[in-house]
């Protein structure tokens, strides 16, 4: 299901950023670093409401514009309590999504479909990870120390925020493609990329499909959390099933820890994974006209505690997002040079 | 926040009722009736998930039209996976949303939005609840059988969809109100009613403050799970804060369940407590023109048994829906009779 935008447009943006995640390739670039998963607070839940609220904070305060009209918020957490308890903090009129680690696509589709009603002007969509609470949220209390499998991702500790309006900037949010839930059988919470390869090639497939384009479209198309085998695993597949040679492709997961950084084994997950690349390495590419087209596939897999101990396998989301550089100031800038 | 809606109207609707609601002045009037919360599955979840799909099955079976293009869902268990497992059965595109018992309005609001996209066309909103999953979600496992004070609620087991399309109906959806998340300090995870009362009456001041109307405009304000005891807080909050005199008013959780039924204590509760209630008794009597304005404040606490634990307060939400029997087709009847 692909619907088109508008006037949907992505007009600022803040990433707090935490452990692990500071000491890789974009360290320095984010509005505000820190460095301990408690970062002074008392417990892992209460660092990560304080550093979503400074990420909103931080985009409200680039602004001239100070009205926000809606929240778009989701986090990892049972019932999404980060950003419920953000919301109250903040203010702002609230709506709490949950897709998991593509909540950020969630948001930016029904966030660009809410600015048809000309009531709601501008709005923040907000994501939130803590890898300690999620860690515990997902899988065994963090004092376990249970050992990983080489498979598995890290969860990246970062709030994100992204402005997005009716008023023109360089990047438009296009169209996007909401995705089918699937699952083929995978069973072990540990190994998500896997998991969420099939949905995230049913939702490439059905948005080329919509928007009769081809998969060399797009100057980038980039997954959210595959990770290292993962990413691997979704472009065999994408051959395989649907004959589409990805050498556009890249995964946010390999992307946004060191290469050689031994703790977070097959790279980062978590619904800030996608945004904190995207917003911090992509977006000012595109500001630049370096990047034109992008897609975004965000991926998640839908599991609980409750649905592992069931023993039920892993249902998997994908969403996918287009985003341009706005033509008419490209022509503009072109002639001024 | 208030955004009025040009062409969203609810077509069709479906209500499979579990325990005890079934027992209420509402039996016999559901789309079907289940009287264990076993259901001849083996666990709690796998019943939820049963219902929730046949909730679907029947709607779909209703329409001529069997296509689908959008589900939206909500559930009170973790990372709402009752949604995400019926979703990956039913294979309709899915966005999955979270506002606790508020959802329901959630969806109201974000479904008449989309419909603004032309390629969406007929979207299903669903809610499930059942009454043991969301009894270990938020608060103790049921073995043990823990005590509750008479102020507590009994959430309604029952999985509710409702069809909305642009296709015109003799119930229109007007406008929305989306709410900001309130919270005066209660601490009690079993006295919702109180808690929420706050956020209710915040919705229903901005709602009639951004529409221009007075209490007295809507024939019907029904909220979704005060209780008894929440409702009459509800009444005189509502009355010393905004001056509201509300005869028109009336809550959803005490109307759901025999009145002499000891067993549910305060009342219903939970995301199918308002739309079980309202698509079962309320929307047939919009269509036969009895009622014509209804506001529907849909309440939820943003709790989780980790906030809880971690003696954090409860943050509320309220959401508010207009609903209003559709003006000309009241005119053409009214010169036919």
């Amino acid at each position: 299901m692909t619907i088109y935008f508008k006037n949907a447009y992505i007009n600022n943006s803040s990433v707090v950023a935490g452990p692990f995640l500071i000491d890789g390739p974009l360290k320095g670039k984010f509005d505000e670093e820190y460095n301990d998963f408690y970062d002074g607070e008392k417990t892992f839940e209460d660092c990560e409401i304080k550093e979503l609220k400074k990420s909103i904070s931080y985009i409200i305060r680039k602004e001239k514009d100070k009205n926000i009209d809606l929240l778009l918020s989701s986090d990892l957490n049972n019932q999404i309590f980060i950003s419920n308890m953000v919301a109250e903090k903040v203010g702002i009129p609230y709506l709490g999504l949950y897709n998991a680690c593509a909540s950020y696509c969630e948001e930016l589709i029904i966030g660009s479909s809410l600015l048809y009603n000309k009531d709601i002007k501008r709005i923040i969509c907000t994501t939130s990870g803590h890898n300690m609470t999620s860690e515990r949220t997902y899988r065994n209390p963090v004092e376990y120390g249970a050992p990983k499998p080489k498979y598995s991702t890290f969860t990246v500790s970062a709030a994100t925020s992204t402005l997005i309006s009716n008023e023109k900037s360089e990047v438009r949010i296009e169209c996007g493609t909401i995705g089918k839930v699937t699952d083929l059988g995978v069973m072990d919470s540990n190994d998500m990329g896997s998991a969420m390869v099939p949905a995230a090639a049913r939702t490439l497939f059905e948005h080329l499909n919509d928007t009769g384009r081809n998969e060399k479209y797009y100057d980038l198309i980039l997954t959210g959390d595959l990770g290292e085998y993962g990413k691997q695993i979704f472009k065999e597949y994408c051959f395989t099933e649907y004959g589409y040679s990805l050498d556009n492709y890249n995964d946010s997961a390999t992307l946004i820890y060191n290469k050689d950084d031994k703790r977070v084994l097959a790279g980062g997950s978590g619904p800030s994974c996608l945004p904190s690349y995207f917003l911090i390495d992509i977006l000012p590419k595109m500001r630049n006209k370096k990047i034109k087209k992008v897609l975004l596939l965000a991926t998640g897999a839908l599991l609980s505690v409750t649905s592992s101990n069931q023993k039920k396998s892993i249902p998997c989301i994908c969403h996918a997002v287009s985003l341009e550089v706005v033509w008419y100031i490209y022509i503009h800038l072109f002639f001024l040079v």
